[in-house]
């Protein structure tokens, strides 16, 4: 089958690789309806991470499940599934708090095949994958994908920073995550929705998922202001969407003593300290987004057309067409790439 | 009056001063009936902070009410009172919200005359005191002294944690604060809580407080055990009450993913990055703790005789003492002095 292998930093090719098979008897095998580019996937691109081996890329997919280990019970073949990044059981007492991307049995996508292919394997299914309500219509295929990873990710951060009814949320990061968080945000019943934007396609798209408020200014300028906002206070929640020191303390700095920051960007050298917690009052949460546990809902919003995350998938190739793919997100021509195998 | 003032590090003196007076129209001024020494009293006396002026010490206090200003509503002459170190309005939003600490109009208590005195004025009384149902028995004075600090923000540290039913909570400090932070998860119906000590005597506080768990070791051995004791999960629950950088990433390393960090310990050189609090899950939260928030319940406990906190005083001291108080405290032959003016 064809897949996505990067060789080097900067060398992304679409090879034949051998087809994935069910190795373990939890184990489900999938056709990719379709899959797309990470952010994280441009780590090792750009050489920030080091490619020590070809790596076969990819972790966001929805697709039709094609075989089964002898112990799956909860999907069947012919189901339209969707997953998330990390495998997890179900059914340790993690899974059951709702961490499941902490799952004591957890597995990183990817490690035995990507999910930037015609087929991949789902370790753990049972506990990973979740079946839609039947075939879905065409055009709810790229909002599903989105439900594996952007979206629940933006989902977890609005929902670590308790955004709900009569609040304030500040949205640090304009990326596919951030948008999402707009808009899980608004689901949730925030009051006004501030973002930090400065490309006018991007600003739209957070308006039309729900923000009140989008403002060009960052750090210092953007904290105040949402604080003129607030009557002085801040705001009552904080996602924080891009993971690096500056974003994490413009997340901090925004919100009110006794407020929630909820963290989602993979944080590269960020340094907190006593005084940017303490006497600041907030809350702070995040982490690898347990999508797993937002995954039933989110797919009944998307099946009922409540939600219309894939609108930040701005360039649509065929797999084909992968290497493309990473350069215009690369070179910042596209937010999220979608690819159809 | 007398009160005392710290001239120096290690120069403790009780002095004449001038009588506190009303200096606004909503402050009250009260004659303490006990007073005492707090671990953050020690950082000038052992030169860590600058005393570049006569400090007059004190800020945890239960009185009577002797004066008020003319806008005072909440409390009157007569009244038995007892109030948080910071004055709070009680009315702002942030106060609203439970974060009195953080008040818009937050003072500083200590600033125009400390608690460690005969009398004292507390600035917005009808935002910080509360009365008691009556004028207390003797014996409950230092656990109603006790409220306006140490069980405060101990219990803040427990409810910041989320310590309740069904889960396990680590204690890191056995100081007064770790102490009253057991009293807390046992009242807030915790079942199981581990604290590490080295010391009989708070040990044996620390049991009869509600510890099922009393562990000597520190740092990795204490994550260890705590791990050991959960089925290799962690704590749900952590309460932080020490300050430092190792007891802040013991009190991190002994919680589970999805697990609560509460840390009450007023933080030194402190560093916390990404790895500590993105892949471990953690929620963290802490702070000056907003007492008055629970004053009326713990006022309530204590006067029921539900809970004995005043226990953590191990010495009790005439105030024309407190030389001697500071020094056994420094010394570290006393875990808590109280002083009777």
């Amino acid at each position: 089958m064809r897949a996505v292998v990067m060789h080097a930093p900067g060398d992304v090719r679409v090879e034949d690789v051998a087809e994935p098979t069910v190795v373990e008897p939890t184990d489900a095998i999938i056709r990719l309806a379709a899959t797309c580019i990470c952010g994280s996937d441009l780590w090792p691109y750009r050489g920030a991470d080091e490619v020590t081996e070809p790596l076969h890329m990819g972790h966001e997919y929805a697709g039709v499940v094609e075989e089964v280990g002898a112990d799956v019970r909860n999907v069947k073949i012919g189901d339209f599934v969707v997953g998330s990044f990390f495998a997890s059981d179900g059914t340790c007492e993690i899974c059951l708090a709702g961490y499941q991307t902490s799952c004591v049995h957890r597995q990183v996508l990817g490690t035995s095949g990507g999910a930037q292919a015609e087929r991949m394997r789902v370790p753990l299914a049972d506990g990973t994958l979740v079946a839609t309500p039947g075939h879905p219509d065409e055009d709810l295929v790229p909002s599903l994908l989105a439900a594996s990873d952007v979206l629940g990710t933006g989902w977890f951060g609005a929902v670590a920073a308790e955004a709900g009814p009569g609040k304030t949320v500040a949205v640090v990061g304009d990326g596919a995550v951030g948008l999402c968080a707009v808009l899980a945000a608004a689901q949730l019943g925030a009051e006004r929705i501030v973002i930090s934007s400065r490309h006018p396609d991007r600003q739209a798209l957070a308006r039309e998922f729900g923000a009140t408020d989008v403002v060009a200014e960052r750090g210092e300028e953007f904290i105040a202001t949402v604080k003129e906002l607030t009557g002085g206070l801040g705001a009552h929640s904080a996602v924080e969407a891009v993971g690096t020191h500056e974003s994490m303390h413009q997340a901090i700095g925004a919100t009110r003593p006794g407020g929630h920051v909820g963290f989602v960007g993979v944080l590269h050298d960020v340094a907190i300290t006593g005084d940017d917690i303490f006497m600041t009052h907030v809350h702070l949460h995040g982490g690898p987004a347990p999508v797993r546990r937002f995954l039933p809902d989110l797919i009944q919003l998307i099946w009922d057309r409540a939600i219309d995350p894939g609108k930040v998938f701005d360039l649509d190739l065929p797999l084909e067409e992968a290497a493309e793919g990473y350069r215009a997100m690369d070179e910042r021509r596209a937010t999220k790439v979608l690819l159809r195998p």
